[in-house]
């Protein structure tokens, strides 16, 4: 099979296989790794070297907190604001696609929110370059990569305010200076493990700002005060994140993910451009490197299109439900074979059905 | 290795078998249940007969939705009260260890909040049979099981008001008149999987008692219309869940559960009241069939006691690390064997150390 699922997606098979290990016998101990306690030093070597990975592939100092927390990025949507935002004061917001949308919805349950940004004039296909962020506004949010819409922020923005950016779908993907941001979050799923926990990294100094009365399970200053082990974590889940990463420090890391990211990238959207059947969506420059996003005009066609995949073994090509069309995901554990099989495809598709 | 962990605990050996097995390839589909996408088929099928094997093994009519929610019991400590609990109204609950604390202590932040028992008085060693239940109250909160401090409710208590309960260390493992509940949740990782998913079971009519203005993700109602696929769900934990309910339905349900739980705690308890070394804690009528605390009381023999385990592969044995002593758990997946063994050990022990 050829998965180019948008997320839960394709992970290493050195990762696969090492999890599947891990539930015989974990690290040789005799025990399952979904058996064994969540305060054993077993487990706490678990979590300490993944949170240890996580800042040293982000090139992160001791200025910033990693937590591997319960949920996926829907629950950080509300979280975040619950946090951070107060009735009287502001937040801004980058809405660019579904992510943002729900991002903001959340935020208006706790405060002020402005969008500093919106690309809903163009249905999504582009990243806007001016942003209007109001002055004591407490963060700007963004959402670094839209999955569903195929759009990226190829930089982050400049601002003097707090930066929050949902990286759930590129993280681990390509450099950044990940140090601008004052916190990032991301569901595993894509490039960082399983479903079931989401990576949370927040500079410390933003924390002054912090408010009192959160839940306990909700309030990131308790998690860090519990290293991450407030509450029984999401073990396994976890466990997959720390394989995931040591994958990538092993392949030689973020600097090596963007090269192989951009070669597919490269490769896919130049066959998108040649092959006029395929119609690219997205602002050019807004490309994502992880989804990217087209149609057929003809929909008897796409649909044809999606059975001759899925006779190649070749699956997660439909597009989201929100917006139809096609989507092929290319995270960092997609083999360079799946796409050129893909492009094959359509190469062929393309000659049957160009008229 | 035997292992009387508290949670994450054992797992009968079928379920970590086909769960190994699931991650090279998940129903012979030829991918990993790790990579499939959660609107799948393959894992509609994992999640919608997950929901109905717990409505049937707890014989729950259609009156009842059940969720597989992200996080743990913790969660729910904030959950509840937010979906249910405002200012000006008040809910009760029955404070007997740890977990029913930490309940109350979120449920505070949301409305007024009456102890409708405790059993501090004599630290957590007993349950209280009279409840003081102010009329009006939205909900009636106990903790079924302390799992820290071995006590266990034989009988839900009978109120007129919504009862709410905490049953993560003890769902499965006995007959109850379950449809007597408002709310159940349970996180998974003691009878019911892993750590990282929560069962949630809601009689629809309660519903109509919920706050408006709750997070997208921490409504109730949301995920029940969203058929428990709200965002994406840690899909191999629920999977794990899945093949746990299957082995207690092959196993003979309920019942069986009941009565082989019965047998190890008989077994168990006898061996404590026989050994004068061994110091149960717990009034007689209110121990837990789950988790047996007890004490040796010279804390060096204890920690050598312990030791001794160790040596003979019998772990998790150490009590709770706010109450240290003794604990022993003795969960579905425990086979006799291990208590047989270790009760030979603390008979032997018992001899040697027993002046």
């Amino acid at each position: 099979m050829h998965n180019f699922n948008s997320g839960p997606s394709i992970l290493p098979r050195d990762v696969l296989l090492e999890a599947a290990e891990a539930i015989y016998n974990f690290n040789n101990i005799g025990l399952s790794i979904l058996e064994i306690g969540h305060r054993t030093e077993w487990f706490k070597n678990v979590i300490d070297e993944s949170r240890l990975l996580v800042k040293e592939l982000l090139n992160l100092d001791d200025q910033f907190e990693v937590l591997f927390l319960h949920g996926g990025a829907t629950t950080q949507f509300m979280q975040v604001p619950m946090n951070f935002l107060s009735p009287g004061k502001n937040a801004a917001y980058c809405v660019n696609g579904i992510w943002g949308k729900k991002a903001i919805t959340e935020a208006k349950l706790f405060g002020n929110v402005n969008t500093a940004c919106s690309s809903a004039d163009q249905n999504f296909t582009y990243i806007p370059k001016n942003l209007e962020i109001p002055a004591g506004s407490v963060y700007l949010h963004i959402t670094s990569n839209n999955t569903v819409e195929g759009t990226q922020w190829q930089e982050l923005p400049q601002t003097n305010v707090p930066l929050v950016a949902d990286m759930s779908s590129d993280i681990f993907s390509r450099k950044r200076d990940f140090a601008a941001c004052s916190l990032i979050y991301a569901g595993a799923q894509k490039n960082a493990g399983i479903a079931g926990t989401t990576i949370v990294i927040i500079r410390k100094d933003f924390l002054k700002n912090k408010n009192e009365n959160v839940p306990a399970i909700l309030d990131y200053q308790n998690h860090i005060l519990a290293d991450s082990l407030l509450n029984t974590p999401p073990v396994f889940a976890i466990y997959v994140s720390l394989l995931t990463l040591q994958w990538i420090k092993k392949e030689g890391g973020i600097d090596e993910m963007e090269k192989r990211s951009l070669e597919r990238a490269d490769f896919f959207y130049d066959a998108l451009d040649r092959l006029p059947l395929f119609v690219p969506i997205v602002k050019k420059e807004d490309r994502s490197r992880m989804n990217a996003v087209f149609t057929i005009d003809d929909k008897k066609l796409e649909k044809k299109f999606l059975d001759v995949c899925s006779e190649n073994g070749l699956i997660g090509i439909k597009g989201h439900r929100s917006i139809g069309g096609l989507r092929v995901s290319m995270y960092n554990a997609l083999p360079m074979e799946s796409l050129e099989l893909l492009v094959k495809i359509m190469e062929q598709f393309s000659q049957q059905y160009t008229s």
